[in-house]
């Protein structure tokens, strides 16, 4: 899906199967969907629970990559 | 199936595994059913959540893909 | 499996792991047993529930297809 | 597992992670354990729920297949 | 696991996710841990369910295979 | 993991997604951490359930392999 | 996902999809994101319950790897 590669460096939300969301801006994606997000904001039903500098998500867990709206 | 791939920028309706189903324009599709969909509405169980300009959905996660009867 | 193929253009139902059958016109299946039914009506506990003009089931969701008895 | 496709056209009982079990004639089956049944009979905890004159049923939903005693 | 294969025709028991399991003569398994047992008994917690005369165990449901302590 | 080749036949614990752990000496494991447990220790939360003397344990299921401290 | 090599020998945090957490130095990774950690700390819902000297998570649990912020 070459709209995820193009769009490393920009904002994204990554959805996981559970209600948990992290916003950050995405340093890299694979084919497998595995992310990495830097300055990441963890939210649990649009509540913010944490932050992290950096967090590699496994792609597995995951639902959804929503892209920002202006790219 | 290349019945998805001759859908490319029809509407389509992804529902997911869970009572969730995103509806838009479907910009690609690959063999393992991760979609992106463009201008997408996310509802369950019929009712409106949500807006998402585009969204990268992981195949894993589907259930099904419908096509709009009119193509 | 070739019976799936044989079937091609014939009634089928496909039953999900959950309680949820799909009924209709099997216009492609891969052997990941994705299945493409036309006219499909969607039916729960035997109750139907919506129909679809084309539906694009993934076939990890799949319990089975069963045939319609008449070839 | 040869023994599998040495009982092709006899009797086996098919039984599901659920409760769920199929008994009928193994028409085919392949290494992934999908399974071909004719003249299949849907049990639910030792009780008939249904006939099904063909039925494939994907194979990562099998349990086990079990072999009737006489070959 | 060349001990699977080193111990065919000994007994063995095959724990699933659940809590059953089946004892009984080992007389094929393979690298998926697909195990066939002959003269098996099925047993879930300890009790005594069922006797099986050939039973084809798919692997993705085994916990473990414990090998009888004299080979 | 080349870790886990270093540690043949050294005691390890095996913990299980479920709350089940096995403590043994590892006579061999593989890549997909399939585990082979020799005088092997059953227990869950912590509590001693039973003894097994050969057991393998399919990869799937293991959480951890823990390495005991002094190697 | 080459940061992951990158941070070997650094401080890292292991989430599983349940709600446990393991702290400890990386020692090793692999793509599958099979992780081995050294000096590790297992907490749940951010209270500590264990301490592993060496321990090898298998990848399919992780539900992410959180790099300490200054690498």
């Amino acid at each position: 899906m070459s709209i995820l590669q193009r769009s490393l460096n920009k904002q994204v939300s990554v959805r996981l199967k559970s209600e948990i969301e992290y916003a950050g801006k995405m340093s890299n994606v694979d084919p497998y969907m595995n992310v990495i997000l830097v300055d990441a904001e963890e939210s649990e039903n649009g509540k913010k629970i944490a932050n992290y500098g950096k967090v590699v998500i496994r792609g597995n867990n995951v639902l959804y990559v929503r892209i920002a709206d202006r790219l």
